[in-house]
């Protein structure tokens, strides 16, 4: 049967996969300046005659292989942009470049991606409709590359999407789903607080906008603590703090920036009236100005209930994974949430946690994952699409 | 009478202190890098074929004028570098580099220390004993040029030293020193949180140092508030806060400078251990580590009570000015207290308060003087030095 | 058919009920004091000729009323002690002791297990098993009166048991349960901070238990905020703050008491260990000591998955009620959970939003409800216990 | 010489001080309710047949000796109120009395005037002019006595005003004034918040006055820590906070009371207007209002300056009391300014530090001092007040 052949081709390209992520992350480059890493994908398709398009609303990639057979079209996707973080892993492979790494395994996924291509268009003549391979720029920033993709037309045709996610917090051989909300909606914020600086010896002549930044910064954690229903997941999250030039000077202004998590519109819009009521109160306390700039970011995931269960089938049928438990929602976000908002879809996280070394959570400098679940990832991804094809 | 000849030549050569002023005001440099203002004393001294040392304890340059009469050895001292501010002044002669502006008034003290120098020099037939010229650089640092100028030998056969600064908030005209305490004792400090960055979006995996950074910068006000006796004067300034470098990534570690003022080391030495106190306890609260690194500045700014006295005795003098009201105390540092550490002297401000703009503070980015000031300046430490020359 | 006659007669009763809900409302008495109040109760019954016990782990008062037929036995339970709130109401019936009103609806609770009594009673030859009516003391309070009551042998021979709370922020008219987790487990803490009092015009001499105290209620808010997973609902409220007794003396001690409100017992445990974490690195801060005291309250309540949908069932067969769906679980707790945990059951919201006027939420000093939801709660809980007797 | 034969009684009359003064320290009373100690007093100068005054301005009590000699009018006052405090020294002769004690001294200045009293009336035929013993109630509080008493005319006639106060702080056998401001206003202030209470497991649905206060009492600590020029000594004391009646309620108001101190009529009105913007701004940012209560009490106690010297003239002669070196200023308020402002006068700090144990500080539970110093302060106040009248 062609799908047990399917698995052992991409068990065995483990090293091909390790290689490709390995040297993606070496190479990260941060959002919307992932031209290298967009080449690199484009010179992989070059080779095996696979056709593509580049340039997809933005540095985005979409090739297409399409089966002997009749059957649907589905879509795959995987994001290949890096963060802002300076790695600390000591790994001989790290990456190269300063304060740029793949803590949030992103070349995984596009290792993963391009090995489920070379192999499905290698049986290409065993199988049933279209497939579309989606390499997504830009996940890591609002608004994200998802959106512009979606809006240059990547999804046009398509029957059904998917995508999986390495998470370095579940245990490696197991995939997870949940059907409905899986993932939270992701908003951005910036904070500019304008007091009025002086000299650090004479601050009642000043409005001091480092002490007030600060007292933002605390107040702000009462909007989640007691201004929200408790039983409304919310994270907000002030992500960094820029004030000052000079020890002994008082800085007149301080930037901020962070982000917003929700499950439900209605809450990220009670937030946003708690923040700027905080911010303006605060700063009349102070004699200060403020601007504040909400920018209403990817919305949650929530997964089609029927594609997600099919995922649960499939993944059952798959030797050596583990049948799936539904997770609890996570305040993490996706612009994944663009596709599952045009197409039917569901999304999965494919666990991949370090046993032999410390599991350091995704955006942590020492991040990585267990290169294994490559496997599973791939595996999955590549049964639900071909069967997808076929049945649904 | 010789002195009424100086005061005329001084009041003459307003222009020429605001060409040299202005001039140096376009080209700020700051501390430790003022290699051009350098050159352009040593130019001007060049100039007027007066001797002097340069590169002495850094970039400083000492001149040296000696009269034909018999007489003691007297110092003036005036400070040349400038601060990491932009400038929002919008002058004609704002500083052109960006980052950085004289908003201090180190630009004017050079141009009156320079004219009076030039003034002297012509006069020298008439004039006793020796006059030093002290050009000190970084003064807005800890620690600054004068120590290292004073450990250079710059005070060597001195009798007494004199300096003083423009002063936006006092009214022109006017000149005020204080007998004893005059200013603070300028201590820095840095802290670094180290926490354990994150996604933003999981703050539970995560000790964020955004929010514990802010925490204590706002605990560290209780040191003032609470926990010093209110009649010893304290400020403590956190001057600059960085943390994170995204909006998404919760920040692993938080980046804090400031400044401590105190008029009595034992109160000093209360702060460090309260503020340490704080830092510890809070990073214990949220599970993190801390670096604290205090150093210890210039002292406080002590004026000899005699000499302090003096100076009331000569402005009294000089028409034009008015005669002194002792100020109170500031908690602005300055260190020209390790001059009064090593020889008996005295420091006064000179009001330069602008009347047809708003008078900014020092290290304000809007600051400016008024530059008839400088005759003020001018005269009356001309005056200060002349005379104690002759009579003391 | 019997039901039919039963609700009928509930709908007359609703002045009775109306009655008996304002004559307790009047009277009200906190935990632990309900001691008029049980004898109200008592005397119901002893005119009606129902045999019940008193005392019942405590306060409490146990009646049963046996149905000629064959049947299971059934127990409906209602709260009856009031809350330490000043009523501010201004209606005519309102609490005539201050400091304590029904402020959350327990004598609603009471008017209608009693007219389900009565109406039972009257019908008990047409009835199948054996009806047991538990009026419960000290539910406000932790441990409350459930589980004393339970202990005392309350729900011996019990099959199933019932009961429901009045929600003045749900409509009129509908009742709603859920499957699983419903309402959140309870505990109470308390904090004494011990500092160092003395003059208020000398703070460095003392460690004020104000200040402290203050930082330490800003700071726990971060439990929630940023130390527990976000998707786990918690609430960790200060309920009271008393420190000091004079304006002119720094207070030496704090003393705060709260609740918390969770889930999930792996997640109670992690706030202890964060709220002492906070606690003892703040007072190290400033050189405090404390006393923490943490009770583990009441469970959640997790109604029995089938005996919810049975709600739903009964439910839907009563006319003038709406269907239910299935509410959000909510933070408040309750100590029925302790029934729950002892014997299958269920319990319900009972819709009693005020249309007429603002309506507050419980626990509030303008706390009322719509009076008419009595008889929804009647026929809804008479209607469970009725057909659970006979179908279950 | 009359001096000599004044100091040595005084010196044997220690016991009876010591008598008198744990009398009174076993029987506080709180201010305005001074009743029996008012009796206390009227009642010894019954027996030693001296006239006096009672209800003067309300408990106060104003008597008068005048000696044989022609001479000046001079006043010494004493206050004899206790503070709402416990005491906790465990002394044999400690307050009866539940919730107040003698912690500030007032009972020995109590016992001092007395025996001056007695003293000089068993001298007055060798004595110049006239002396008045005003027993000062009501001093803890604002407004005080001194005022109503000033008012009721206790200084009418007076050329000069003294008192002093036990000073647990300074050695025993030392006195201590400073010309001019020696010790700070004393305001008070009170803060209700007013937000909204609820469920303690429902933060959304309120206005958590808990919360908000906490946040006040934090950062009023900035007006002194960041707004007020630091050389112009502040403080800002919450004396108490309470809110909040159940550890499962949402508190909906908080109440605040608190002292300020200050040495300057200017600096006081700045800090007004910064509480006000920060307790309003705090209370916008929660969506709450507040009630803010400012009272100016008793303005700073200036010393008259030649008296102030006068003092130290007289101490010089008396054997066994230390030259006095001027203290420093302190933020501790007395009412002695209302007589400083209607007639010359000093006030000075009679030291009274124990030494055989811990020294604590005024106003604390354990507050004790040396009762030996009550021999110091009433010869020097004697001597000061016989002095004045001879011949100034």
């Amino acid at each position: 049967m062609k799908l047990y052949h399917i698995w052992t081709t991409l068990e065995n390209r483990l090293e091909d996969m390790v290689d490709i992520r390995r040297y993606l992350h070496m190479y990260p480059e941060v959002s919307y300046h992932e031209f290298e890493t967009a080449n690199y994908i484009a010179n992989y398709y070059d080779q095996l005659g696979i056709s593509y398009k580049r340039d997809f609303g933005g540095n985005g990639i979409v090739a297409t292989v399409t089966g002997t057979l009749p059957g649907k079209t589905v879509a795959l996707r995987a994001d290949f942009d890096a963060l802002p973080i300076q790695e600390e892993t000591g790994l001989p492979y790290a990456s190269t470049v300063a304060g740029v790494s793949h803590a949030c395994g992103h070349d995984g996924h596009t290792a993963v991606l391009l090995t489920i291509a070379k192999t499905i268009n290698e049986h290409r003549e065993e199988l049933a409709g279209t497939f579309v391979f989606i390499h997504q720029h830009a996940e890591e920033i609002t608004p994200g590359g998802a959106k512009s993709m979606v809006e240059a037309g990547c999804l046009d045709g398509v029957d059904g999407v998917f995508g999986t996610h390495l998470w370095s917090s579940m245990p490696s051989g197991t995939v997870n789903t949940c059907p409905g909300p899986m993932m939270a909606g992701a908003d951005r914020f910036e904070i500019k607080i304008i007091g009025a600086g002086g000299h650090g010896a004479m601050p009642h002549t000043t409005v001091d906008a480092v002490t007030l930044g600060a007292q933002i910064v605390s107040t702000l954690q009462q909007v989640v603590a007691r201004r929200i229903n408790p039983t409304s997941p919310v994270v907000l999250t002030v992500g960094s703090f820029h004030a000052g030039h000079a020890f002994n000077i008082i800085a007149g202004t301080a930037e901020m920036t962070g982000t917003v998590r929700t499950f439900d519109i209605d809450v990220r819009e009670e937030v946003i009236v708690e923040m700027e009521r905080i911010i303006k109160g605060l700063c009349d306390a102070a004699g200060a100005t403020y601007e504040f700039v909400y920018t209403r970011g990817h919305p949650p995931v929530i997964n089609n209930v029927e594609l997600s269960r099919f995922i649960d089938e499939v993944v059952e049928d798959i030797p050596q994974i583990a049948t799936p438990s539904h997770m609890a929602p996570t305040m993490v976000g996706e612009d994944f949430s663009y596709y599952l908002n045009a197409k039917p879809g569901a999304f999965f996280f494919t666990g991949a946690m370090l046993t032999e070394a410390v599991a350091y959570p995704h955006h942590h400098p020492k991040f990585n994952f267990d290169e294994t679940a490559m496997v599973t990832a791939a595996k999955t991804l590549a049964t639900v699409a071909i069967r997808f094809n076929d049945e649904n």
